[in-house]
């Protein structure tokens, strides 16, 4: 793991984290304050901070993106990706990564305290969208006294964040990466969301978000993520990783236990994930990814969001991605060209599905590097 | 409706049922006796019984498949299929249309008596397979005075249990239809009944299947429904039919109700669905499904099931079927081939997805009717 000396600025380095006074002004016109955000920085500001660069994290993920998580005690989610010598070079760019509005790590969320009631938010959380949640990132660049950004980098939730920093704050992004992503959320998308927030609310241990006294609503949870992690695998994918191998016997049980490989990953995956996120903050970021239309936001016309833009965009996809496919990447590239903005677009092979993005992916790296090492 | 007058013999006719003393020697080694089956018969047996065919149906249908269904008042699953005049005819043919073993529309299942007990197996009914299914229905037929079938026709796991005919009893079968199918579950089927089958788990009514004293985990079940019910329809279509369409309102509600159409007809589905299906009847027929793999009963070569018979065979896929995609009927159709089984296969363009079978099909209809017509 890179070793990440501790800046002389206290702003700046590993597992920091600020409580902003706000108020922020969300979409749904509900105002927030105070805003807790926690984020990590890597590398050296800049004089002119012109040098910085800011990654946002999928659905589930954190603000560990190359430093250790202290959770976990693994290291970042993105290591492939982001440190000294890696395509997102951190001897080069300054990086910042918040954990969103709404998440559990940290930042402001559902189970943060509410200063009206001295308890948790729960359900009181207001609903938030990804536009609430740059705002917020932006709020955190003020404050860490960063204009523009040489580059916002995202894939999936990241890759809309991406896309919406362009369109909300466009004088303040020279270049966006958006990888396996989209400009709005499809009624399979909303769908496979929608069974995983009836899990959550299916389980009595539930009770309405209001479980932060203790024994919070793990198997519904746990339900919702085993339906989502199916999205973010290829049937491909799975058969090569699994087929149908059986799970340490020799043959079926002819019972309920589980029989196939498949089943145990998926009952692991599920599990284990109870343990590092709230519920709460699940149904809540789920939402707003669901109420994302960035042509929405628009006038219903996805090139008005870009109009007159000079950020650099790339667009990356994987042809096995059936969560976000690459049709989806294509029809945000052609808006991009209607409103002439200047975009690379590629669509990488991988056996992956979704997932491709956080895991081995050579091309991946080169395309993102080679797009930033173009960075003036 | 068609009218379907009572036959004389007591055993035909609809809404019948009939208690055989088995036992029925399982796939897992138990025997299970006695045996209920539920079943329906259209039209008049042939003096020679030759003109009987089977249809089987899909997981969570009944043999309710042309007359009325007395539980819910609606028409049969597949009047436009079957009927006087219709593709399977009637008028020319003895339909029979059983209710699956493990089921719970009047065949035994886990709420039937446990004979050993006086009260409802629960989850000590014995773990069944697709051929056990098929074994029952063998002994309904036998009761019915049918030694072999002019046809055995049926979608999705209609056409698993088409299949285990054609392979368990190749001279009772002179030609299956096997429609929007598979002859073995991958571990994406698998993974998805998996998700269902623990939401169901995870309901704390489910009390390890022993719910029959009433209150049973019907919002587990819920979960389970839509998550599979997502399986059966296309993206395209789902874009098609919902969009990103607000539900009864003019703007989001900025909170967690069914804001998008989607999301009111999902839970809708699942809702519904717990009226009339047994939550222990979910888990044991998604379980056979998985069990599913007709290579694996024939030494791992798909073509074994299949050598030298005389059966002839049908497959219809359809395109935007993601379920029990396109592949998977070619790969039958190339083992059934290198068995030198004679075989026809289309793949039907719909939008509809893996439903599409059961909806307005009229290329289905002309498929399924010119197979059955020209049988000698």
């Amino acid at each position: 793991m890179p070793d990440f000396p501790a800046p002389a600025d206290p702003r700046f380095g590993l597992a920091r984290r600020v409580t902003l006074p706000g108020p922020l002004t969300l979409d749904s016109g509900a105002r927030l304050s105070p805003v807790d955000i926690a984020y990590e920085t890597y590398g050296t500001l800049a004089a002119d901070a012109g040098n910085a660069l800011l990654i946002c994290h999928a659905l589930t993920m954190d603000q560990h993106v190359a430093g250790p998580n202290p959770r976990t005690g693994k290291q970042g989610w993105w290591t492939r990706m982001v440190g000294p010598g890696r395509p997102i070079d951190t001897d080069r760019f300054f990086v910042v990564c918040a954990n969103v509005l709404g998440s559990c790590m940290g930042s402001s969320g559902p189970a943060s305290i509410d200063p009206a009631t001295g308890c948790p938010y729960g359900m009181d959380f207001p609903v938030i969208t990804i536009r609430d949640m740059v705002r917020a990132q932006a709020m955190l660049l003020d404050h860490l006294g960063i204009g523009t950004l040489a580059g916002v980098v995202g894939g999936s939730m990241g890759g809309m964040q991406a896309l919406s920093w362009a369109a909300t704050y466009p004088d303040r992004v020279r270049a966006a990466v958006v990888i396996a992503s989209t400009a709005r959320h499809t009624a399979q998308n909303i769908a496979f969301h929608e069974v995983g927030r009836q899990a959550v609310m299916a389980d009595p241990k539930w009770r309405d978000g209001a479980y932060y006294d203790g024994d919070p609503p793990a198997a519904g949870l746990a339900v919702a993520r085993m339906a989502a992690h199916i999205t973010y695998l290829s049937e491909a994918g799975l058969t090569e990783k699994f087929g149908r191998r059986l799970q340490a016997r020799e043959q079926k049980s002819f019972g309920f236990d589980a029989d196939f490989q498949i089943e145990s990953y998926l009952r692991y995956q599920g599990l284990s994930f109870t343990d590092r996120f709230d519920a709460n903050s699940y149904l809540y970021i789920t939402r707003a990814m669901d109420y994302f239309d960035l042509a929405e936001e628009h006038g219903g016309l996805l090139a008005n969001a870009f109009r007159g833009t000079a950020t650099r965009f790339c667009l990356v996809s994987f042809d096995t991605d059936w969560l976000y496919p690459t049709a989806e990447s294509r029809s945000i590239v052609q808006a991009l060209n209607a409103a002439g903005a200047r975009v690379s677009f590629v669509e990488l092979t991988s056996p992956y599905g979704h997932d491709a993005f956080l895991l081995d992916a050579p091309e991946l790296e080169r395309v993102v590097g080679g797009f930033m090492a173009a960075d003036r």
